[in-house]
């Protein structure tokens, strides 16, 4: 079963698919790709939402993931920038749902929480978890792959704890 | 040539359609659809907005407009709302490109100005402005609706405007 993270951006969108199988060390999570869609910010914005769109659906379409994690997006300070994130995550939601995929958000700071055990932990040490959660060589980059990563990485550790709370 | 007139949002998305036609009264513009998408606030937000963004890229297909306006979304007070909003607007930009139209985005400010010629208009004179241009017999309703076409009347004026311009 691949889950698919998505770190949504207009810049940088950062993707990671990961899959659950037996046999991939103590946490049972590997890697199976991971990068970043990157538009360049001197085109018109819908033909940059267009890409990005576009380039999702070709992703859905490659990896069929069962589950897409988004993360939630927060207002941040910069309103234009939390704005073209809204609008970048709308496009990951819709396409997910489309797909007939299981979609989930997280906040950032459940994810922090997952992967290291602190909900304020910094980027860096996210990083250095998902690298040993899903045993690679290095830290996954750039960064907004590393965060894509992370967010499946969430999710496959909530429900793999969810299955054993006792009902 | 068929302008579309989009007012994003997830709850009520208003949507309509109006091409320059000769002998269509003094504006010169006629209606040729109007409606509104609906979504059901209980359901889940991947739901909402693939629904929207799927009947976004029926009402492209179906009408094929050469240019679509899609109102720019302002920070309100409500962050949730507005994110929302935001993220509808997103998917109504991202369709509109892939589909190959020329995508136009003007504030409500600009529309209000455009249409009664008071960039503080209310909505009630908007629309019986739209009403007029467009010589319907009755206010377009819902007011989504009618939004919707005041973004289309908008953007036709605005560019009849410009032809005007000796250059």
């Amino acid at each position: 079963m691949f889950v698919m993270g998505i770190d949504p951006g207009l810049s940088r969108c950062g993707y990671g698919v990961v899959v659950r199988a037996p046999g991939c060390g103590r946490s049972g999570m590997r890697a199976v790709a991971a990068g970043v869609l990157t538009t360049p910010s001197t085109d018109p914005l819908p033909d940059r939402l267009a890409a990005v769109a576009e380039a999702i659906d070709g992703l859905l379409h490659e990896f069929s993931p069962a589950v897409v994690v988004v993360e939630r997006v927060l207002f941040q300070t910069n309103a234009r920038t939390a704005m073209a994130v809204g609008q970048a995550s709308g496009l990951a939601l819709a396409a997910a749902a489309r797909q007939g995929a299981t979609v989930v958000q997280y906040s950032p700071n459940e994810v922090k929480l997952a992967v290291t055990g602190d909900g304020r932990a910094d980027k860096r040490a996210v990083q250095t978890m998902v690298t040993r959660l899903l045993g690679l060589a290095d830290v996954p980059k750039p960064p907004d792959a590393a965060d894509a990563l992370a967010l499946a990485c969430c999710h496959l550790g909530r429900s793999r704890l969810l299955e054993r709370v006792p009902t």
